[in-house]
C-alpha cells in the first residue's frame, strides 16, 4: 500500500480522496489542513485530520503528499517547502510561471532525495502530454487547445467580486465553427475571440443595477474583454438546481503533415462530469508514479512529460504488455 | 544528427523515409534490402542502398535501425537478430505474440547493451498509450477501440488470394451507433459484429463468378465471418482513381467513473491520410527516444509504455516545460 497525505480539503482535496478509494494500492493516511482539524469531517474512515504544522517535522508516516492548494499564492510557497521533506504532487497551473516553480521544487527535492511531480491534472497534464506526443510524431503541424464547455472557477470568482453580484457560474464554450475548421486540418489562424465564448449565470442582489453588472463583466480586462460574453440573470433556486456541479472538458486537436499534401488530424478530448474529481484522479495516478520513481532512487522535480505511462498504472509491465499494448 | 538505417523499403519503409525528412536532427544513412540494391531507387539524396547482409557485421555507421518488415514472419526473426547489434525499432503488431517477441528482443538487446523499442505505431502504439493513461487515471472504467474508416492491408490481401479476384481494397468501418453508445458513457457490451462493418471493393477477372467470390469473402473464417460485409465489384480504373491511397484512423474511447454517478469520457482519435506515413512518423520519433535512452546507458527491450513523452521530442525539456506543458 502506498500511504498518501492530502494537504488542503477543498474541491480538489475531496477529488483526490474520491480517487484514492478507486485504487486498491493507495491508502489515505491523513488530510492536513490550515483550519482547526476538529472542524473538518472527511469521507474516509480510518484516516486522520491533522494541522498542516504536523507536516513540518518531515516525520509524517506518508509516502506521498498531494498538495491541493491554489496556484496563485499557496503552491509557490508550499510545494518547495514540502518537496524538501516528502515526495510531493501538485497541480500548479499558472503556465507562465512553471519554469520558476520547477526550479524551486527541483532544488528542494534533489537536496532531499525525494521526487516531486508538478503541474499534474488535465491542462497542464493530460493535454500537455498529448501536445508533446503529437508535436514529436508530426513536427510539421500545429496544436490547438479548446476548453469547455465547462465551469471556469477563476472567471466565476472574478464576477463574484463585482458589486451587486451574489453568485456566478461562468462557462467557457468553444466556438463550433473554430472546432470544425481545426478538425478539417486547414490549420486556421484563430484569435482568442474566434476560439471561445463565455457564458455567465449570475444571481444579483435585490435592487442591483443589472445593466451595470453586465457592462462590468463584459469589459473586465484579461477575463472577459477579449471574448464575446453572454450574461444571464437567474434566481438562487435556478443556480442551485442547474449549476451546482463543476463539469469541464475540452480538446487538444493537432493537425500536421508527413509529406506534401498528406495530412493527419489527432484529437484528444475530455468530457468530465467533475473537474476536481478528474484532476484528483490524475494526481492520484502520479502519486503512484512518484513513489515508484523514488523507490528506484530517482529524485528532483518532474512533470508529466518526464514520466513513462507504465509508471502510472497499478498493473505490472507484463500485464500491460499482454492486455493493453 | 542521429544516423538512421531503414530495413525494408515497402510502404512503411517509405513512410519512415518521409518522416525523417521532417526531422532536422535525424539523418537517413542507408536503406537495407533483401532485393538487389542496384534495383532500388530511394527518395533521399546522399543515402545509400545496401544489401541486408551488410548489417550482419554490426559495424554499419548507424545509431538506430528501423525495421520495416512484416510482423507475420520477418520481425520475429529479424528484430532479435539485429537487436543484438544495433538500437532497433519495430512495429510488431501481432498482439497475442507480443510477450514472446518482447522476451526474445530483450535478451538480445540486454546482452548487446543496446535499446530496442518494439510494437511502435498507432495500434499498438499511440492507442496503447492512451488505453494505459486512461485506465491508470480512472481504474473503474472500460476502454473501447474502434478502427477506421480505413484500409486494412491484411484483409485486402486475404481477398486477393480468392480465385477470380484481381485486386481488392478492404475498408474497416466503425458502426456509428456503437460509437455513439460508447461516447455517451453507457459502457455497453458490444459484439464484434456490433462494433465494425467491412466493405470490400473488388476488381474481378473477366468472366469470374461474382456471386461465388462474394460468398467466399463473406464466409471467410477470422477475416469476415464475424462481420457484416458489403462487396462492391468495380473496374480497374475506378480502383486506381478512388482507392489508390491508404487512409486509416480510429478512436480509443474510455469511459469511467471517479465516484458514484460521476462519469468521464476520454477520447483519442486519429484521422490519417496515410497509414504507412503516420506509422513511419511514430517510428522516427521512437528512434530518437531509443538513441537518447541508449546514450544514457539504458539497454534491453522497451515498448511505448516504458518511455516518457519528453524523450520523443527534438525540443529540450526546458522548451517543452515553457511552451507545451
Amino acid at each position: 500500500m502506498i500511504k498518501i497525505g492530502i494537504l488542503g480539503y477543498g474541491n480538489l482535496g475531496k477529488g483526490v480522496e474520491a480517487a484514492i478509494k478507486k485504487n486498491d494500492d493507495l491508502q489515505l493516511k491523513a488530510v492536513y489542513t490550515r483550519r482547526a482539524p476538529e472542524t473538518l469531517t472527511i469521507a474516509t474512515e480510518g484516516a486522520q485530520v491533522k494541522s498542516i504544522s504536523a507536516l513540518e517535522s518531515g516525520k509524517e508516516d506518508i509516502d506521498v503528499l498531494i498538495i491541493c492548494s491554489g496556484s496563485a499564492t499557496d503552491l509557490p510557497q508550499q510545494t518547495p517547502q514540502f518537496a524538501a521533506l516528502y515526495n510531493c504532487i501538485d497541480s500548479f497551473d499558472t503556465h507562465a510561471k512553471i519554469p520558476t516553480h520547477f526550479a524551486a521544487v527541483d532544488a528542494a527535492a534533489k537536496q532531499a532525495g525525494k521526487i516531486s511531480v508538478i503541474s499534474c491534472g488535465w491542462d497542464p497534464g493530460m493535454f500537455s502530454i498529448n501536445r508533446v506526443y503529437s508535436l514529436s510524431v508530426l513536427p510539421d503541424g500545429e496544436a490547438y487547445t479548446f476548453w469547455g464547455r465547462g465551469v471556469s472557477q477563476g472567471h466565476s470568482d472574478a464576477v463574484r467580486r463585482i458589486a451587486g453580484v451574489k453568485d456566478c457560474r461562468q462557462y467557457t464554450v468553444p466556438v463550433p465553427a473554430a472546432l470544425e475548421a481545426v478538425r478539417s486540418g486547414s490549420n486556421p489562424d484563430l484569435t482568442t475571440r474566434q476560439k471561445h465564448t463565455r457564458e455567465c449565470f449570475v444571481v444579483a442582489e435585490e435592487g442591483a443595477d443589472l445593466a451595470k453588472i453586465e457592462q462590468e463583466i463584459k469589459t473586465m480586462p484579461n477575463y472577459f474583454d477579449d471574448y464575446d460574453t453572454t450574461v444571464h440573470f437567474i434566481s438562487e433556486e435556478e443556480m442551485k438546481q442547474n449549476h451546482s456541479t463543476l463539469p469541464h472538458g475540452g480538446s487538444v486537436i493537432y493537425s500536421g503533415t508527413s509529406s506534401e499534401g498528406t495530412k493527419h488530424v489527432i484529437e484528444y478530448s475530455l468530457k468530465l462530469d467533475s473537474n476536481p474529481e478528474f484532476t484528483g484522479s490524475v494526481l492520484a495516478a502520479y502519486a503512484r508514479a512518484a513513489y515508484r520513481l523514488n523507490c528506484e532512487g530517482n529524485s528532483g522535480a518532474k512533470t508529466v512529460l518526464d514520466i513513462a505511462p507504465a509508471y502510472l498504472s497499478a498493473k505490472t509491465p507484463e500485464e500491460l504488455r499482454e492486455h493493453y499494448l
